[in-house]
């Protein structure tokens, strides 16, 4: 893992020390400035929020205030290693966030990785923030640290690996049927892992009308019969219509749609040969695929997805946290609901004019893709 | 309290929403940028650090990136209102470290007043930062937080309540007493109350050399036959020597220095007269001092200090804290200790070339303070 392109990411870091910095937003240059913005003056707007705490957005920058918060449980494939060596991935996501959707994120690694700990911890420092991004916590976890917060926070609580993932996978989905003549009520989905954005992406193609959908994880098929399941996988077996074997090459056999996100070469030419007529192969495990474009089309797929920005159809996040996260703190609601998770996915869907196999989903680098997901919090409250 | 003042006050914080942001320190334009910056590459830099933690000074914004904690149980004061509210006071506090420091600091108000639980919380969040400022916690709960804190953690943690204000009291004493030829070691010294900034600078006087210092609380003297004192005020009865009355009245009968950090108007003209020849008073209570100038002149007081900064010696923590985090940074200490301290002050003092009784200390805009300060963690280092 030392090519020249690790080392000019490490160059870039080192010469920056970081990727975000802090910046002033008001002048500070007189005795009258420090007067207004510090001591003495600076108690009139504190009585105001003494007085009435919604005014904190009126007066802070709570209004803008994102907290990307992770316990580095699950992270970028790399497992189990030290903390604070995630910092330059949340670094990034808040450059992210600052670039595409102006928001002021502020990475907090934790120390901790007990769910509990973890929970009252976010409470403890919400007061400042206006939505807390979780990041790579690891399932199931993640699910109950979520949920959890979501009752004791009145701010809206967003875990982008699950649902970031699960809007842009639906995105895709719902430009990539019509291409091929199917139907999401009908078609018969396989999704590979039931990990944190396999549960999330579940739960919303069912809320977007899927009927027919099964789940793996490492030890094949998640179905009622098995002893080992948490409530989250229980939860979507009632959604396992077609298939009671065991294996994922089992529940493969004629399936239209398969979602990958789970581990690199799970997935072969030979299984993509036995699903249905022209099935749709996301393969999101990154940078190594499920299965790779080629192998898929060698099987009759022709329509693929992956998570990798040198292909067509990138699956990349970063079509939908900005976006979500900017209408959710203009629009001030206190929860990201899943219907604004399933607009979302359709005004990405319906924001590419002619999808085609090749162009499921807009570019990621396209500045206006923020406004038009962000959009959907406007027009549910007007 | 609305005055044009607050209302100028309202105005501007309303206009900027907030008085810090987040900016990016990296260009994001290309997709090589994104490639570099966040996935895949920004792997390189978290494998660096996950192999050697201190790498994260190299790799991330840890480096510069100061956390101001509070949990508001002690602002301005202004008593027992709503968390939040304190938030400008906070955003006050980053704009000057980074106007002056160029610190990047982010406040964090929390929603608890637990001490144990504040200790975890701070704990829990802390990797991400590289030092700890404390802020507006009340005593005696300050005292034991900062010094478990430092225990847990191996980045400084810094009450500027405290600390930031011993240092410019003693700095502004160890150029008053010259001018009235009397020495640290033989001055009586009263101190009013013994609260938080009142315990740390009788700690920091007595460092420097003072060996008869008295404190007064809102029950009068500080003395060991009451029963009623915690440990931090017991640990500094063995420094009065000179008064075994109980008030402040009392303890001010041929006192040489008085320092209030207390409340308004507690001391009188009268008191002063009883005072020792050609007494100091330092005034801090704000805005509104123990005595005024005006009072303390008509006693036989010749030197006076105060926290404003429409009058000569103003006591600004400005003067100190800046610099102190600056250097802890740059010389990536692991703790700011009472030593620190003292040479803080003796820079600040040594820093007024031509003390006179109406200018104790530097002027808290002159913008090279900062690395007067920041230049005792390196000339202890080397």
């Amino acid at each position: 893992m030392s090519s020249v392109y690790d080392a000019e990411a490490l160059v870039r870091h080192r010469t920056s020390k970081g990727k975000i910095a802090v910046c002033p937003k008001v002048p500070l240059e007189t005795k009258d400035d420090l007067s207004y913005y510090y001591t003495p003056w600076v108690a009139a707007p504190c009585l105001e929020i003494a007085s009435d705490p919604a005014k904190a957005y009126e007066y802070t920058r709570k209004c803008n205030s994102v907290a990307v918060v992770s316990d580095w449980s699950s992270v970028l494939g790399l497992w189990n290693i030290w903390g604070l060596a995630w910092l330059p991935v949340m670094e990034g996501k808040a450059i992210l966030m600052k670039k595409f959707a102006n928001i002021d994120a502020i990475p907090l690694v934790l120390s901790t990785q007990d769910p509990d700990e973890i929970i009252r911890v976010v409470e403890a420092v919400a007061p400042t923030f206006w939505a807390i991004n979780l990041e790579d916590i690891a399932a199931p976890a993640c699910f109950y640290i979520e949920e959890e917060l979501k009752k004791r926070l009145d701010i809206p609580v967003f875990h982008d690996d699950q649902h970031g993932t699960a809007i842009v996978i639906l995105a895709a989905l719902l430009n990539a049927l019509p291409l091929v003549n199917k139907k999401l009520e009908e078609v018969k989905i396989v999704i590979a892992w039931a990990w944190a954005a396999g549960i999330a992406t579940a739960n919303l193609l069912i809320h977007a009308g899927a009927h027919h959908l099964i789940l793996t994880d490492s030890k094949g098929v998640v179905w009622p019969q098995r002893t080992d399941l948490n409530s989250y996988k229980k939860a979507l077996c009632p959604y396992n219509t077609f298939c009671h074997a065991c294996t994922l090459p089992e529940a493969l056999v004629g399936a239209d749609v398969f979602i990958g996100v789970s581990r690199p070469n799970i997935v072969t030419t030979e299984m993509v040969r036995t699903m249905g007529a022209n099935p749709i192969i996301f393969a999101l495990s990154n940078p190594n695929p499920e299965i790779t474009q080629e192998e898929a089309f060698a099987g009759w797929a022709n329509i693929y997805a992956s998570g990798r920005s040198d292909l067509p159809n990138q699956i990349n996040n970063l079509l939908a946290f900005p976006g979500i996260l900017r209408g959710a703190l203009d629009a001030q609601v206190a929860e990201i609901t899943m219907d604004h998770k399933y607009r979302a996915a359709q005004a990405l869907a319906k924001y590419v004019t002619h999808p085609r196999p090749e162009q499921l989903l807009p570019n990621p680098l396209d500045k206006e893709v923020v406004n038009v997901v962000a959009a959907i919090f406007s027009a549910h409250n007007s």
